[in-house]
């Protein structure tokens, strides 16, 4: 929606506008089409030597569990701004980040996530509004059954797999994983 | 805007919503929040032997230039069933994924860019509705002054550059390249 349509008022139905071949959304007064877009998400896995930042959900979906930071990209930025956005807005942190780490797809939500590998500049971190409580997990004190989401635990695993690898290609969903809980 | 959402009447102005930072399409009467996020184009350098398939745009903008098959990414589709749709609406063409080339920001057009490379099942190739011509070209036959878009370029550079290569890093953008013509 750009800014002139996003102003005025629209009535919407599902139909096939002509010279289409799926259901949109349309204005029943004036055929505005509101397209409906998947969405992208972006995040980084931020260590600090080899502790890796996870942030506790303070909102839902899967508020208390743990998550990377990660979030709806916005307008106007690329995907690599976003997620050094993501970073301060939900840990406080600030980062660098180094490389695609993988591209999921979520399609029964319509998102795509680009996760990226960073390096955080400083250890001090701390929860932003969507957090209650952040931390900097070594490997073997990653709550896994506290984990908030599929591609998180994705995320960790990928970023093992390629732990030291000079070259490490980015990565898809796990074989027949799409995301579902 | 999911479907109920979607079938309301709304009167959007665009203000900041309370417990948010930035300015949202927020309807005066019910407070429902539009949000607007960046786009997902999917696409492919897609091969028969090393031949590239490239399709004349049939529609705005760049009509009339040369692209690859490419387009927005779909509701509940992967982005490689999004890319894998767009070589058929606009070239006819089915095609296997390899895999990934490269991701692209275009922050002014609010766009991510997801180009894969592919290879075609069959060189029987044409133009679907939104093409007036399609097909195969050797490496010396690109007509570079008449490609569509910067990121029609960015990504048979890219391929090139990668052709033959067992390990290839995703690409990103070109350093200071962000799209604009």
């Amino acid at each position: 929606m750009n800014e002139g349509e996003g102003r005025a008022t629209h009535s919407f139905e599902r139909r096939i506008p002509e010279g289409e071949e799926r259901l949109r959304l349309v204005c029943r007064d004036c055929g505005f089409i509101a397209y409906e877009n998947p969405k992208v998400v972006v995040g980084a896995v931020c260590l600090w030597e080899r502790k890796i930042l996870l942030c506790r959900r303070a909102i839902n979906p899967r508020a208390s569990f743990w998550t990377l930071p990660a979030g709806y990209m916005e307008l106007n930025e690329t995907s690599l701004e976003g997620a050094e956005r993501e970073a301060w807005e939900e840990a406080r942190a600030r980062i660098e980040i180094q490389r695609l780490l993988a591209v999921y797809n979520i399609p029964r939500l319509s998102q795509v996530q680009l996760i990226y590998i960073a390096r955080l500049l400083s250890p001090a971190v701390e929860a932003g509004p969507e957090s209650t409580e952040v931390g900097l997990f070594d490997w073997s004190e990653i709550p896994w059954a506290e984990l908030a989401f599929p591609s998180v635990r994705w995320a960790l695993d990928h970023y093992r797999a390629g732990d030291g690898k000079a070259e490490y290609p980015v990565q898809m969903n796990p074989p027949g994983e799409l995301g579902n809980m």
